[in-house]
């Protein structure tokens, strides 16, 4: 039940398969500890009660604490101008590859909408389902650097497809600063209201309402350490997405592959984050080796290279294989965030694992077209969270509504058994609600 | 943002849409806390940690403590013939009733069983998902007086329904003392492994394994204030279900229906619980006038009269229309459990309403038929969390993962958008793993 450390030298943890102490070095590498996890609960809860109770003048107070921003003066909610100020200001040519990558997630999106039904069992009882969105969302947005306007996309896109009417978006605006890119995006998606307030204060706002912002129904959206622990204290009043950790890729390969493709796809996981990690399968030695020399190569010319090479010395991990057979059981027990296959047969080791958040199939598809223009979602399960949980989509907005109808000769055939089961549990009153109708 | 207090008289609440102030009172009504939320979070983050780090000698001391029983010589896994000799021990009339409930149960579910699927898009690239089932869940069974077999059932058929391989409850025996009927329902469900603990500790060793549990992925499953601060807790490491709160209901009824059976609902929701809450809302004065009475009535005769007279007086409400058309808009806003509606319109007033756990059409399909046996789950949405949840169904035990395939030809197509989005997110390894692909 011990956690292992982050690794103590500069390149990433080498193991082999065929090694004796493998299986014991596997599990404390599936221990290892990425985050932090600052204990901010009770410093959250304050705040959190803070805005309950005085609403916008609380948010207007800890904004300039936090972000060393006036909403008194600047206002708390994003002007419609200043929306369409921020999408004239932003460069075309990014704004024409959101709209592409914004038609994309919506086409895919909309093949998720399920549909509702109803039938009558051989009992002559009717039953059924409705789906429905849910009314008001809340859409929370890092500021700085982790401002992605594509974050944007993949969270609006679905809710709106879904039919969610109210989608409101918080972002923090440091310094009063807010990235002109994630505004463009949100516009393009469909969001109906945008806040400059960040941190768990936004979170609260969402869940508890103040003079400015209506409180949502569910809230979905990564965040820092603060924001996490306001969503955890506000589930139940509001649903929740995941709690997003830090991200993670695993390459599975065949020596038939470019050393140099698989590298950028490392570092592509690496550049995220300092906690980040990037893991490569192979059953050849020769191509492990390549590939580690070329992410020494490639590193060189990163501009986020002191990031990268952090989460590559500190996280990265090269796992050789006495055949790839033995990735789909190593796969699923990483149940890696995503999970890119290059192999002749990589259809058939696909198949063969259950838990990954999503898989990129062969050469050509660098997780990086995921992350913007597939179509599928970027939100995925981290830190090994597909073992229970889904990637973002079109069901996390709405919810269903179970639909029963008996009539009386169905309450004949059935009551008897709900009657019996009532007595047993010490509920009379269910068995009389059954009872009475029956004359018994 | 104030909360209202519970009613301080003996009979529910009467509210009027034709009074002056009724707007604000039904706002009021809606903000009534029906549970004081006890703040446990850091007497179980202690005994979460205890667990984690001392295993079963944890489980054996806690349980010592807190359920009077002696894990140490009674072992902590419940034996197969343990369990074999409850199911003999029970009543065989009991049993049948469960067998028949089991069997309507898993029909209906089987029903909810995802399709996975792919296709190619008109760029030719390949998308899809798969479903595949958790494959480990814990199943929180309270004890004392809410351990009802019925709700084994209702957690226990979608997980194996999904194909859950590993399905291990966990139930407090105070003093030692097992309800025979929930073993009983265990079995017939095709519980995998029965283990006599409680509390927070068993959903830190659900979640973190100890040496006689191993871990599952997802916890689900009904309990107390600490089981369910444990589970907000674990949140993240494992899955969780929904915080369940006070059950409801709701039943909307025009003149032509019988007093007497929707009495009889309101109580079988009044039982459960002084927490619990019945309403009623109706177009016809005479018909509330005649519910209160038949309610007053029934009560004398109830075993449970207490609890239900208790939560009837303090969180009851009779709430009288100009038309039944009202109905819908006020019943969005409560977002109720379990909503009855007993009316001619029936099935034009359910069409209307987007958000409830569950709807029971029409005069003879009373709740407790489908709390045991019309096949739907009985684990639905609590205090308003129909606005953003759904009940209990097959999903909340598999997860998606999606797939994305290209071709060159794909990626020359999609790539530069790609890079052109990773450039503008200052995400430059993620541009280069696409570009250099392309040779660009």
């Amino acid at each position: 039940m011990q956690d292992a450390d982050p690794q103590d030298h500069d390149m990433p943890l080498r193991l082999d398969t065929r090694s004796p102490d493998f299986t014991e070095r596997f599990r404390a590498f599936l221990g290892t500890k990425r985050e932090v996890s600052a204990d901010v609960a009770q410093a959250v809860a304050k705040i959190v009660e803070e805005v309950r109770h005085h609403g916008d003048a609380a948010l207007i107070s800890l904004s300039k604490t936090f972000d060393r921003v006036d909403l008194g003066a600047l206002g708390i909610r994003v002007t419609d101008d200043e929306i369409a100020a921020a999408v004239e200001a932003s460069d075309p040519a990014t704004r024409e590859a959101l709209a592409f990558a914004h038609g994309r997630i919506r086409s895919h999106h909309q093949r998720q909408l399920p549909t509702s039904g109803r039938y009558v069992d051989a009992a002559g009882v009717e039953l059924g389902h409705r789906w429905t969105a849910v009314d008001a969302v809340g859409l929370y947005v890092p500021g700085g650097t982790a401002a992605y306007p594509s974050s944007v996309l993949m969270n609006a896109v679905p809710a709106k497809v879904a039919g969610v009417k109210r989608l409101a978006m918080v972002v923090p605006a440091p310094d009063g600063v807010l990235n002109p890119l994630v505004l463009a995006a949100a516009d393009l998606a469909g969001v109906d209201e945008v806040y400059r307030v960040g941190g768990a204060q936004a979170i609260a706002a969402l869940a508890y309402g103040t003079e400015t912002i209506a409180p949502v129904a569910k809230i979905v959206g990564p965040g820092n350490a603060y924001v996490a622990a306001a969503k955890r204290h506000v589930f139940g009043t509001v649903g929740i997405d995941m709690v997003a950790g830090p991200s993670e890729v695993l390459v599975i390969a065949d020596g038939e592959q470019n050393p140099d493709w698989i590298a950028a796809d490392l570092l592509a996981q690496a550049e995220h984050d300092t906690a980040a990690q990037s893991i490569l399968m192979t059953d050849d030695a020769a191509l492990a080796e390549a590939v580690i020399a070329a992410v020494e190569r490639q590193l060189a010319t990163l501009p986020r290279r002191d990031i990268a090479a952090k989460s590559w010395a500190e996280f990265g991990a090269v796992i050789l294989l006495a055949n790839l057979d033995e990735a789909p059981a190593l796969a699923n027990r990483l149940a890696p965030e995503h999970l890119e296959i290059m192999a002749a047969n990589a259809e058939a080791l696909a198949d063969a694992i259950d838990h990954a958040g999503a898989i990129f199939l062969g050469a050509h598809t660098p997780e990086a077209i995921g992350d913007y223009v597939g179509g599928s979602n970027h939100v995925l399960p981290t830190a090994r969270s597909a073992r229970f949980s889904s990637g973002l989509g079109v069901l996390d907005f709405m919810k269903r509504t179970s639909i029963l109808k008996c009539g009386p000769e169905q309450l004949r055939a059935l009551g008897p058994a709900a009657i019996a089961l009532g007595e047993a549990e010490g509920l009379s009153a269910h068995a009389r609600s059954v009872a009475i109708r029956l004359n018994l």
